[in-house]
Order: structure tokens, then sequence, then C-alpha cells
């Protein structure tokens, strides 16, 4: 078929109504199916079973340490988690502190911080006129929630193929009120994009204003590859071996957990950090707590020492890839050439950014919704739910299996090309 | 012996070098003995063993909600997880929610929301001039710890027996710039007292000045009897029951945990509130975190469904009551009538508290310490590390073993003695 910008309105309009009537039958099946979040399948939280029984009642005492973990204390983590989380980004693990099971939870725990008590002596923002944050767009919609629940105004800068646009970024730094940056560097969220090397030089080598300016590094997928061969993943650069090189490395905060790679409800997080900045976080976190849960980080400990979290991840890239795959064929083969947008080819990640014609994203997702399958609200990829163009929509692949996301892309992509015809009739 | 207050200088002298001898003596066998703070024994940790491995891997889906333990989700927690907190402190399980592991985590993040959300659409306090917070002495160090972190004004009040001096409170919370107030009702720490029901039903009825007050009811100790028998149990109010005679719910924050329960370092911890204060919370939780660790919760609820709580609780009393038995028995052979000081009798908990005479409370942690026993801080159970008389102790018995335990009340009774001698000789 030619591109709809190419019919006639008659023809569109025949187009129209035998969309409609695939929309209908669809309709009918009563569809319940769900596109919406990045949670794993339950077939990927089966792959850590054994990791429930890791412990050994006889051995709860960490060797290393002589902490026992049953019992309080051990602020900053367990020596082996430190270096479990520290693997997985290539840091120090003496740089990293693990907290409990929530990543998000540090990172709104960290921006708490910089409202009330102020990072490292600074002013807390919450004494500020103004705080203002840099917002990659589309990014990840909890990191906005963070900050709008804050009052922090979101500047949004637009991403590409290579990570956000530096030239916006380096002037915008120069603005003594901008306090942060948001940042899912590795197989975005949603793009699955990777910063490239220049884009990570250039965020380490920022001269912020404010000497408050925080890097908020979301290492979410960093070994969430979907293919095993090296030349088909994505490679990021250390941050702070780059941070380094220019005295920044008090500039970045850097988050990694396990939610999607042992448990998303019941997995270890832990943040990386320099010296001055851990110490400054543990002046806030040893009045908040007596410890995380060390018992969980000793699971996480002796499952991944033997089952190595490269092979884990494996495991999990081989339920993944099919269902990535499977939304590359399908739009593909309904969506390429038509004009109706155009979308990522993910390497990692839980994520495909779809862009449809502007002012067809919340359509799109009405349809779909009407028609049984939910897809991430239109908008939520961007601060304050606002999408300027309205065309961005997240797809999350990973939760359905392969049958229901066959029959859940089946919907979209009729959603997706009704919506279009229905815009260019509107002209 | 007479009681050192009817010596005569010269006896005084005397006892004072039969004391340095004892003393010298202890030096010599180069100790090292803690009765600083209130952690379980490895004895008392053991008793859980078997909830390490209290899920199967196969049956890992809340059988009440449906909700996969595993994966995101489930933000306020698994019914089940909200019965057995609920079951703790005879509260309705609609009015839980379950966090991590930590309730002083808890706490913390709530006194965070007052100082920066605001509770309920009322000011953030940050915005205030002052807040002031009161505070019940000696009280829990990590309490005060949270309010002094966040600069709030904490006001002593003193404890009795029966609880707070409620004469004190009900003019206290006349000021609307008095927002809070500490409490461990049952089995406090440091005095192991409970709050009588005079005290539950004065404050359930508190009519503060400011909307936003709390009252911070930390139930720490609510199943941590050290008798079986119920006539040797401490009995506490349910608070909400008596609150809501006054159409006073809102105004109160529970927490509990299984700390000292399942396990100090991997327990989990709720708060109960009433449905307004539940909502308010949300708000921000929601914002915070997409759920707790919801496989450690199935984990205790399992392992609690067939175990019971009482019955596990009376398994660590059988551990602890000889401690306690011991330093009751020590203090009475070795200080009793002395005039040297006086000492709590609890039933429960995890702390004795011992008042020396004024002014004799650091020099004898002091002594301890230079001997290899250490105790909690002087000052410690204080706003501000400040103990006004310099006489207060906390007295911790429950991590050493009995042999252990015995040999640092050895210490204890002789510095307390030496510290009171050297006072009594200062005139």
């Amino acid at each position: 078929m030619r591109s709809y910008n190419e019919l006639s309105k008659e023809e569109l309009l025949q187009e129209k109504e035998s969309l409609q009537a695939a929309y209908k039958k669809y309709q009918e099946m009563d569809l319940s199916l769900n596109m919406a979040r990045g949670k794993p399948a339950p077939a990927q939280l089966d792959l850590a079973k054994e990791m429930l029984t890791a412990v050994n009642p006889e051995e709860m005492v960490d060797a290393i340490s002589g902490i026992d973990t049953r019992n309080y204390g051990g602020l900053d983590g367990i020596p082996g988690a430190k270096e479990l989380i520290a693997s997985m980004v290539d840091a120090d693990p003496n740089q990293v502190i693990v907290f409990g099971n929530s990543s998000l939870n540090i990172m709104f725990d960290q921006v708490t911080r910089g409202m009330i008590t102020g990072y490292c002596g600074n002013t807390p923002w919450c004494k500020l006129p103004e705080v203002k944050w840099i917002c990659p767009v589309p990014g990840y919609d909890r990191h906005f929630g963070v900050t709008e629940h804050y009052g922090i105004k979101m500047i949004n800068v637009p991403m590409t193929p290579d990570g956000p646009d530096m030239d916006m970024v380096e002037e915008l730094v120069k603005d003594p009120a901008v306090k942060g940056m948001w940042n899912v560097p590795k197989y975005s969220n949603p793009q699955g994009y990777v910063y490239s090397d220049e884009t990570v030089r250039r965020i380490a080598a920022l001269k912020p204003a404010a000497d408050d300016f925080r890097v908020f590094w979301d290492n979410a997928y960093c070994v969430h590859h979907i293919y095993d061969e090296e030349e088909k993943q994505g490679h990021l650069l250390e941050i702070f071996t780059e941070a380094k090189k220019h005295g920044n490395e008090d500039m970045i905060f850097e988050f990694v957990s396990t939610s999607k790679v042992s448990y998303a409800g019941g997995g270890i997080a832990g943040m990386v950090a320099s010296d001055k900045n851990l110490e400054d976080v543990k002046k806030t976190l040893t009045v908040q707590t007596i410890g995380h849960d060390k018992v969980n980080q000793l699971r996480h400990v002796n499952y991944f020492k033997t089952e190595g979290v490269a092979h884990h991840m494996s495991r999990h890239a081989a339920i993944l890839r099919p269902k990535f795959e499977l939304v590359e064929k399908r739009f593909t083969e309904e969506l390429a050439g038509l004009g109706v947008g155009s979308w990522t080819k993910p390497l990692g990640g839980y994520f495909v950014t779809y862009t449809t014609v502007p002012g067809c994203a919340s359509r799109t997702i009405k349809l779909c919704k009407e028609a049984g399958v939910t897809m991430t609200g239109a908008g939520a990829p961007f601060p304050y739910h606002k999408d300027p163009e309205d065309s961005t929509i997240r797809v999350a692949p990973s939760y359905p299996d392969l049958e229901e996301l066959g029959q859940a892309l089946d919907v979209f992509t009729v959603c997706v090309k009704l919506a279009t015809v229905e815009k260019l009739l509107e002209v």
C-alpha cells in the first residue's frame, strides 16, 4: 500500500472504513491486554527461583565483614552486595551504598534531601525561589513524577539516538537554579537509546553554575541486553571514570537495581557516588534507618555468585528477544511505508517508542483502550504529562506472552492507522 | 552495708579504695562487653530460621489479592502482611500500609513529609518560623535524632511509670507550633514503662491547636513480653479505638515492625493510620516507590501463619527473661539500699533504666568504657544528648549471653558505686 499522504480523500475514506471494520472485530473480542508498564513476565520471574532458598540458615553471618545479616547494623550494605551492584555498572564497590528494593525510592530520597537538607552544605532547595531540572524527553514518567511532586520546574530537552541534546544541556546548566538532570543512559526509557561516548564525555565535563547540580544517572538497564552477541549490545562509557578527568565526580549520582534482574518486587538497589557525596548521604541515612534488609542482600550475593549476572540476564534475554522481534516484525509488516509514524529498534531495556504523526498519540491510545488494550497513558513520558506534539507512545512488550502480545500489536497497528486516517481527513 | 549517704568521709575513702581495687581487677581482664544497643542475641535470631525457606517458589502469587509478590505493584502491601501487622497491635488491617524493613525509616519519612509536603494540605513545616515537638524523657535516642536532624525544637516532658506527664502535654499542645509527640507507649525505651489507661485516654482526647499535630505512636514492643503469664504482661489500650471517641483518629500515626520478632535486619514494618491520613501518605508514597519488598512480606505471612506471633514471642521471652532477671538480681544484691540510684523492672521490651545519683551517669559510663564495657552514651536518651541531671543510664541486656552479661553487670555495679563515692567525696 502507498503512504497515506499520497491517498486521495476518497481512498482515505475507503481505508478508514476497512480499518473501522477491523477495529470493530477486535472490540467484539472483549480483549484485556496490557502493554503499559515495563513489568517482567512471570516466566522471567521464574528464572530466579533458586534465589529464594539461596541463604543457608546456618550461614547468615557475612563472611567478609562478620556482619550478622539478620541483626541491626551495616548501614551501607554488606561487602558482597556492594560488589554485586558495582559489577553491574563497572563501578568501584567502595563507592556503593546498598539500599532496599527500590532505586526509585533512593532517587526520591536524594531529591528530598536536596529539597530539605541540601547537598554538602548547600542551601536546601525549599529555601530557594525556584529550582529547575533538565528532563530529556521523552523520558521515564516516574522520574518526572518525583520532580513534579516537589514543584521543581522541569525543562524539556530533546532526546536523540545519541542521548540528550548536549548543546542545550550545556547552555541550561549555566543557570544556577538548574539543580539536576534525569538520565536513563543505557537502553533509555522509553526509546532504548544508548548515550554515545561523546554524550557521556560532554555530560562528564559539564561546568554547572550550581555547586549542588547533580546528574541523576539511572542505570536501570545496565545489563539488560536483548542479544547475547557483544556486537549487538549497547556500550556505555563508565560515567565516574569520565567525570574524574574533569574533577567532576561529585556531580554524579548513579543508581542501579536488580529489580529486572532478580525480582521487581524483592530485589536490592544501590547508589554509586563520590566519597564526598557518600559521606553527605550517610549523614542523613544514619538518622533515617539502622540499615536496609541485609538478609535479602545476602540472598542476592549467594545466588549470583553461582549463577552469574551475565548468564542470568542472557536467560531473561531469551524470553524478551522474541517479544521485541515480534514488535519489530509487526510494525514493519503493518506500518512501514504508510507515513503513519516511526519506531525505535532497541538492543536492550524494556521499551520501544512509537512516534505517530503529530496529534495522533492520544487518539491511538484511546482507540486501543476501547478495544481492550491498555497502553502507557498519552503524555506520560513527558513532564506534566504534556507531549507537545502528541506523538509519543511508549510500547512495553515484556509482560504479555507472545500470543497476547501478537493480539495487542494487531489492535495497536490498526488503531495507529485509524487515528492517522482520521487526522488526515480532518484537514 | 549502710547507705553511702550515712558513711563518714573516712569510710567513703575506704570504700573508694576497695572499689578501685575491684575496678582495677576488671580493667586487667581486658574485657570487651556491650550493653549499648537493643539488639536481639544470635540465639533469638536463630528462632526464625524456618522463615528463610517459608516461601514456596511455585506459590509466589498472593492467594487473597492475586498479586505476584515478585513483580511490581501492591503499593500498600499484600493483604496477609497487613493482617499480620494489624494483629500485633489490635488494629484494623484496612488501616495498615506495609513498608520495608525499618519502622524508623517510616517515621523519618513521615516527619520529612510534614517538613516538605505538609500533612493533608497543611503548610509544610519548613515554611514555618519554628516547629516544636513533645519528647517524653528519657526516650528513644533515634526518635530524637530524627527531629534534631530537621532542626525541630524538642521539648522535654518527664516520663512517669504511667507515661508522660499529661498535664504538661495538654498545656503544650495549645501552642500551634507544636506539631508532634514521640511515644513508645508499651515497654517504653528506655524504662520499660507501659502507658496507663488514663494516659492513653488523655492522649486520645488531646485538643491540639495545630490541625497537623500528630501523635507518633511507636508501638515497637507491642508483643515483646518477658513473661508468658498474662498477669505479668503490660496492657495498653488500643489508641485508635480511644481516639475515635473524640473524633481524633486523624491525629494518630502508629508504627509497628517485626524487627525484634523475625529479624532486626530483614523484617517488615507498617504504619496504621486513619483513612484520611492513609490517602495523604499514599499521595507521596506512589511517587516514592512502586512498592516495597512483597516477597519478604509473603515470607512473614507464611511463617507466622504456622508459627503464630504469640508463640514465637514466647520463645524470644524464654531467652530474654533470664537476662532481665539477672539484671534485677545483681542490682538488688549489689546496689539496693546503698543510695547509689534506682532502676526499673520492666515486664517487656529491651531495656532497663538505671537512674544514678545526679551527676554520676556520664562518669559511670566512662568508667565502664575504660574497663571494656560499652554502655549507651551518656545523655543519649535525651534530646540534644543533654541529660539535665546526668543521671540516666540505658541498660540493654539482650545481646550478650548470660555469662557475658554477668561480667558486664559486675563491672557496671562497681562503676556505679565508684562514681557515687567520688561524687560524695567532692562535696
